[in-house]
């Protein structure tokens, strides 16, 4: 693939994203203005929608090797894209909350708690995380079994991912060590970071692929070789993230840099430097294509949103 | 049914969901274990489990009408009772927080962020919400199409329920109400109190009752049969709630009394008096029974309780 024709599907699955994520939120008179406002705001404010491309990326690999229109496909999979990209962004609402991080800049605006206050903040995060597994369970609209299956199996992934062993459970782990005196049992080594990272932020990229790839009707060896990719893909995006969020300054990122290092969290290129960082980040994305080979799953956009993620700038 | 025969039901109810709820919950080291540990601190309060008994008592209303074994029936039923259950626990801790109603009493005991404190109380009330649809996705396993048609429909229901327009809006409503002068916009008169106590409390109490009728396998007019019982029920549970926050004292209630007059919420003892609200609750459980002998749904423990939820004194 070129680099114009892989910027042409980045921009594409994130307009379709965009247009299905604001067809499926609950507007107005059926829910209360304030709260589908609130959800809005966070959801349109500019996120790079990796997770949802993850899932459409992986779902059209899946279908090429059976030679499933490209369109249906992406129809099967779009509604498990937007509700991974709601609970990505409900996470980032209660992340940055005062009782949390405390962030105030986000995306380059104000985050949303200091917009419309803590407790709809909290609502706003909670309502999206319970329309993610609303708009699971009805779309794709479908009687056929098969398909059935597949938005059970897919939901599962998603709420497994989004739960206490996956990004929860991870939040739990970074607000537990944040902060802490170097010696506190809370704080993380190296493989305690990689383990909170797997949960925090791996956990719902594995999902998002792995939904995409079993709604287009991936095999086992094919939704497997997908989850692989993505657990890569996902410690390669933290890993740069770390780097950014070091080298970075706030108005490239639309976030305030050097928060990490200044609030006690361990980060990567505390650990291994920015070099070891940037050689392990590589590394990740080797591993990452190769699981694709492997599954003869490299045609497609998946090895570009691969390269994408670790030579993106903010 | 006898009064004694109705204990025995709500007691062996009770104890099979919490058996349930325990055995459906993740634990480490699945998940960190101050999450797990956080979850049930809250799920394990003491709470009354209407909600559960309530889809309990569905499924078992529908069973008999086809002469399903009631074992089976309850089977197909529980993860549905359970999933409801999670979810109120959680709109209880995040409602709990400083940032909405900063209570500090809960069931007798300190609130969860007041032991654990804010940021984890917030990711317990995320990590049980999430962990509620996995729960539903995963159980009752099946590959039977029947079955996962059902499960697709109870969760879609409880979902529904749970979000913007349900359960996270009627919590808008009410924190845009609480404190504002008297002439504020926001502040709410009769019907806006009945909308607001529909969403915030009837919808999931609904659903909780629709989502036993559906997983019992039950015929569309009987589902909508009991989902026009609960929502006369769920009314009825908040005149109740109300009445109860004037003339209980913390000891009995478990939590703050007089709390809502003071927040200045409306409440029904306010805008109707204590006679008023107790005669609203009566005809409301008049309408439920009706609407259950309407679709031949009588047998079983719906009609009872019905009348525990107006009899109740915490």
């Amino acid at each position: 693939m070129g680099a114009s024709e892989v910027r042409t599907f980045l921009a594409s699955a994130r307009a379709e994203v965009d247009e299905a994520l604001e067809r499926f939120l609950p507007a107005p008179p059926d829910c209360p203005p304030l709260i589908g406002e609130a959800m809005r705001y966070s959801l349109f404010a500019g996120g790079k929608r990796l997770r949802p491309i993850l899932t459409l990326a992986a779902a059209d690999a899946v279908g090429r090797t059976v030679g499933s229109p490209s369109g249906a496909v992406r129809g099967l999979a779009l509604p498990s894209a937007c509700a991974v990209e709601m609970i990505h962004t409900y996470s980032l609402v209660h992340d940055d909350l005062p009782a949390m991080d405390n962030d105030t800049l986000r995306r380059g605006r104000p985050t949303l708690h200091v917009v419309y206050g803590d407790g709809i903040a909290v609502l706003a995060g909670d309502a999206l995380q319970a329309e993610a597994f609303a708009l699971l369970a009805r779309e794709p609209a479908a009687d056929d079994p098969v398909v059935c299956a597949r938005k059970l199996r897919a939901l599962g992934a998603i709420a497994a991912a989004a739960g206490a062993a996956g990004m929860v459970g991870g939040q739990t782990l970074d607000l537990q060590a944040a902060g802490q005196a170097p010696n506190h049992p809370a704080v993380l080594d190296a493989d305690g970071l990689r383990g909170m990272h797997a949960r925090k932020t791996g956990a719902l990229i594995g999902a998002a692929a792995v939904s995409g790839a079993i709604m287009a009707g991936g095999l086992a060896a094919q939704v497997e070789a997908v989850g692989r990719y993505a657990a890569d893909l996902g410690l390669a995006f933290q890993i740069v993230d770390d780097i950014l969020d070091v080298e970075g300054d706030a108005a490239q990122l639309g976030k305030t840099a050097g928060k990490d290092a200044a609030g006690g969290k361990p980060t990567y290129p505390a650990l291994f430097g920015l070099e070891g960082s940037r050689h392990m980040a590589a590394q990740c994305i080797q591993r990452a294509r190769q699981a694709l080979a492997d599954a003869r799953l490299s045609e497609g956009w998946l090895p570009a949103v691969a390269e994408w993620v670790v030579g993106r700038s903010n």
